[in-house]
């Protein structure tokens, strides 16, 4: 097993699928290679059926709509990136030296997206039923505590992350209505990056509304 | 086999996954039943990746971006309920009296969704292997369209049909602006619903600048 390999905890039959999984695109550009994109585009979806067909017979009471929402936790830049640092992922990517001297080795995307190269490796190594072993061994925890809630709304935090990278300053939320009973309250909330508004969200609690308002916010930013 | 399964063309272990996957919501409203949303949801996945899958193993040479394009296309509502008149799907989905009335059997958002189920439906009793012979057997033709180029640009058609179904009228496209010399030629076309301008699209063709602007009209609409 190659150094590699023992990081990752899955020995390859073809090494060469690991090697191009840990190729960013800024060192393939370098270097006349094949990057990690191509792994990365089949990756995610292996990503997804996995977690899809865990979540599916898991929750069997659950509908589509949670099961979309948890599914949307699970799969996200910001959870990959936290796994992926559990294999020290981000030490085993090859990166051009722009990217290097960037920071370009702690950043989430470019650690999420070798994530989903690796598990597409894996994937065509060994077969979905490998691949499926390896990801669940070590997305375990994550997905019991998001299917208990502990990870559940993670969108504030999330959004503070992404707009301090992107050198924007301060996320701040503000109640503009509160409707309705006791048993039956709505609340509305906005959401505004360094004193602009955003978007807005509505819940049944300030919290839900503020969780809303910032994953509206946060699938924005991502977006451009 | 049922007439179901046969319409279908697999038999079933358990022909319970089968019944739940053609049941719309509306008819489970109606008869307090389980609709087929939950196996839309994992169907989504299903087909993500033995589409993924095979395009990422049958074009090796071509990168993450055109692959993108390849499966969006490939997994679209509008190719999807096409395949699925192959199978006489509509005539099968169980539809509540209000969707039967409004004509929801052709209606291409419920005949996809469907498709989908019936999809997961196999995978849950067969496995991915199964999944994935029945898929590829029925969508062989549209693959190698798509592949070809022949299925490759259909946003034009595609924008054009969910005009109609939303009751707005006519779609037309107007060239805005062509520069560069003929061997670089850039164009850059507006879509207009009903005179109103929508989109603009550039591409090195008059065609591809339409199907362009076409795909993020289209996109846009999707998403209200």
């Amino acid at each position: 097993m190659t150094n590699a390999e023992q990081k990752i905890g899955y020995s390859f039959n073809d090494v060469t699928l690991l090697d191009e999984a840990l190729t960013h695109s800024s060192y393939a550009n370098e270097k006349k290679t094949q990057s990690n994109e191509r792994l990365e585009f089949l990756g995610d979806s292996v990503l997804s059926i996995i977690i899809s067909d865990y979540i599916f017979r898991k929750l069997s009471g659950v509908n589509e709509g949670d099961l979309t929402k948890y599914r949307a936790t699970l799969v996200c830049e910001h959870s990959l990136a936290e796994i992926a640092k559990k294999i020290s992922l981000g030490s085993l990517i090859k990166l051009g030296r722009g990217e290097e001297m960037t920071g370009g080795r702690e950043r989430a995307s470019i650690i999420s997206d070798a994530f989903e190269a690796v598990l597409a490796a894996i994937y065509l190594d060994g077969g979905i039923g490998a691949a499926r072993r390896w990801l669940l061994n070590l997305m375990e925890e994550a997905v019991e505590e998001t299917l208990t809630g502990k990870n559940y709304d993670d969108y504030k935090t999330m959004l503070q992350e992404l707009v301090q990278k992107g050198n924007s300053g301060k996320v701040t939320y503000r109640i503009i209505a509160e409707t309705g009973l006791d048993h039956d309250k709505k609340f509305e909330v906005e959401v505004m990056i360094d004193g602009v508004v955003c978007n807005k969200g509505i819940g049944q609690s300030k919290k839900e509304a503020e969780q809303r308002a910032a994953r509206i916010a946060y699938e924005n930013i991502k977006k451009r």
